[in-house]
């Protein structure tokens, strides 16, 4: 495989400090650092920022590796929280804004519902459309994942109400008088179902789903929206198939029946939002058969499915869309992505798109100056053939965390994962996190998720080279323990 | 004046097409043209796109002009629902990422909550401090309109129970327990007041407190929030004073009111939201005493002022910040910004930012590309002298515009506004309509508010040649009708 950091030289003729990858991480300070302590001082005196860790040089950071103000370098297996698709100052995106008319789109950034550029159309079909998930023809540019889900909210909630109006698109004189008092008929009496240790983002429709952690939920008022029991599984899978099974079933009879009960207290459920792989709550994963049979209920219901793939989509569990492990029989309803994608939207059928104009709209709709940073990302992913090493990388990780997780029973337990996205508990959340901020001392970048987990968020660019690494200081913090 | 378009060369070498502004618009074809009309057509099989009026060419828009697919020239009194600030494809926006660190930030965008760039705390301080709000010495940036005020929301509620708890930072456990079921204690019953014809965003918060136009919120459940009415002046307004001095009074008494009732019913106001002028619902404006008199209902409440600059702010009225012409005794509690600013975000007292890290957070927090282009768009701002020239052109719009309300009573009449920033009514809507579709075939992009209003919002470098030819297009649609 060719390795794109040393094929391919930036042409805009850049006197850029990082033109290449270092051979391993090197931590010359204490961490944070001195000059890292200042800067947060500082940072401080205008906005909450106790979680800020580091400051980053980002003249100075490349693929895998990221520097610090102190002149640290970390392997990074966390990623802006997994929003880096391709690493740090790729050569392709260096060259993204050469071109006269890609400047030009950047910096004219427009009301994408009223004013879109010529090219905007083309440009939806041959970078978004040329990634959608099979079966879904619709597309919305959003501007991060939060509001990919309100806004995939609204349309189910637009969607749900047309078929309650058996089609009819008008709307009453007391539907059109109500909603302006925030009141049902207008504004109806609708919900979307979440599962326990789900992240949906953080404004107020979002926030009514997510169910992670409560520092996330605390003092702001939330939809009555419910809540289901998402699978959790013991480890490893092959050993504990039965007991794992009827997890599923114990999650899904619970769904069924918050769905009824939701329908007798007359706020029915009109969407269920749903991660492939649980991330922030904790990596939890759950069978494709339980999300094949979670698709059946929500069609017996009339129900859409909504999946969230704003931290899973866009290649690291080895498929473009992580739900593509399922095997659906037919396409969820909705498909929504942010992060990686580098523009936030989703995907939908476009027979359900809303009746009206200006009901899933807002003054920027997205921002085309992303979209030409996706299409030389998806286009790296393709010629670098990125998803097949993130297979191989995968592997090579989950294997020596397997063997990590015999030689360090008390500290690393259930692996799991898909590709790269995987992740390890340890047995108490102290450990976790001292395992973490261990890794960070050594040189390594990782997230902590739920509990019990450290997650890793690699970009799509980490090697077997890099794995390795990882897994050699990943060992050494474990022995030092 | 210096002209900025003559005065400066792009020192990229660009071989742009659009080097200079053209002397007038030019219409060849019908409006939407025939390129228009099949992109539209394109664009649709994608999306619900009946909002979208014209593609652009943004290689060849320039200054005030703004350039369609079908090759006709328009001169933009809407600049993109009011977000492009200093014209289209301006020279020092299309040096902005000449400079390689420029370029490195904007490709490498870091999750700014956790691994800020080690100038992003300077870089905060020389763009957006700069132009703080008096009085305001917190910041926190965000992605767009609605999720700033949906986290000025969060911020304000946190600052309410922090009020409510006597100070205290803990939680109870039945906050943390209730909190994840969507129920209070930890899911307050709280409500953000907002006024009859506001318009702050589309996602689940924000919609909650718009009541502009139903079809913003038709099929979206909301929260039970309250509603007081905003003034409706009778114009002119030094002919009005005693009945539009009563309105402020009836408008303040409901707000008080509103205040006592929401405290009865157990789900208190935490905080009043109001727009400067009331953009989308009307360009409906208020007395400074208005203002002052509503401080003084939230002071004495304990109820935090939250002011929506998203479309007033950055100039457009003369000043930076519209609520600097109202001459309150003390600053608003929070200032939130976007469109124009390219950056959303807001202005608040550091002393009030929430108790602990990750409750005012998501994963980009906002983008530092877009802090590159403002401190462009600010310096520009301060050399060219624009809130200067704003003053200047918008008294000569507003006198055209009055002089156009006498030639032509049944059309024009309530001319108002401030700087630029201004709008007048029609008799109704369908005439207002007309109005402004002809003004678009005569080669004037403006826009539409409330019932019966058409709003001008060009760019700040919208000089008095250009007040003059939107006057004379206008006066000749007028004539036409």
């Amino acid at each position: 495989m060719v390795n794109i950091y040393q094929s391919s030289r930036n042409n805009r003729g850049l006197s850029g400090v990082a033109q290449s990858e270092p051979a391993q991480p090197e931590i010359k300070t204490s961490v944070p650092g001195p000059k890292t302590k200042a800067l947060l001082k500082d940072l401080s005196s205008l906005q909450q920022a106790d979680s800020v860790q580091l400051f980053a040089d980002y003249d100075k950071c490349f693929g895998n590796y990221f520097v610090d103000a102190d002149g640290n370098t970390f392997l990074d297996a966390f990623t802006q929280i997994s929003s880096i698709p391709i690493g740090y100052n790729h050569p392709e995106l260096l060259k993204a804004f050469n071109e006269e008319h890609a400047l030009r789109s950047l910096i004219n950034r427009p009301a994408l519902g009223v004013f879109p550029g010529s090219d905007w159309p083309q440009k939806l079909r041959s970078v978004l459309m040329e990634v959608a998930p099979s079966g879904l023809n619709g597309v919305a540019t959003m501007m991060c994942g939060s509001c990919s889900n309100e806004n995939a909210f609204k349309t189910v909630f637009m969607w749900y109400r047309k078929k309650e109006r058996c089609g009819k698109i008008d709307f009453t004189e007391e539907e059109m008088t109500s909603c302006m008092d925030n009141r049902p008929p207008g504004a109806p009496k609708l919900s979307i179902l979440s599962f326990k240790g789900a992240f949906h983002g953080r404004t107020f429709g979002a926030l009514s789903t997510t169910r992670s952690k409560p520092i996330h939920k605390l003092d702001c008022p939330a939809f009555d929206w419910p809540v289901a029991p998402f699978p959790r599984y013991k480890y490893p899978l092959e050993e504990n198939q039965r007991e794992n099974d009827k997890e599923d079933e114990r999650c899904l009879e619970q769904v069924a029946d918050v769905i009824e009960n939701y329908k007798k207290k007359a706020n029915p459920v009109a969407g269920v939002i749903v991660e492939p792989i649980q991330s922030e709550g904790g990596d939890h994963e759950a069978s494709p058969a339980f999300f094949q049979k979670l698709q059946k209920i929500c069609n017996q219901n009339g129900v859409a499915l909504i999946v969230d793939e704003v931290q899973t989509g866009c290649g690291p569990t080895g498929r473009m869309w992580c739900y593509q492990h399922f095997d659906l029989p037919s396409p969820p309803d909705v498909v929504t992505f942010s992060k990686k994608m580098l523009t936030g939207g989703f995907y939908f059928n476009v027979e359900t798109k809303p009746s009206h104009p200006y009901r899933v709209f807002n003054t920027w709709m997205g921002d085309p100056g992303k979209l030409i940073l996706l299409e030389k990302v998806l286009n790296v992913i393709k010629n670098e053939k990125l998803l097949e090493n993130v297979n191989e990388t995968g592997t090579v990780l989950k294997c020596g965390l397997h063997e990590l997780e015999k030689e360090f029973p008390n500290l690393v337990n259930s692996v799991r994962g898909r590709g790269t996205f995987l992740a390890f508990n340890s047995g108490t959340t102290e450990c976790r996190d001292k395992i973490n901020a261990d890794l960070k001392k050594n040189g390594v970048l990782g997230g902590v998720c739920g509990e019990f987990a450290i997650r890793l968020r690699p970009a799509l660019v980490f090697r077997k080279k890099h794995a390795e690494i990882y897994l050699d200081i990943l060992r050494k913090t474990l022995k030092a323990i």
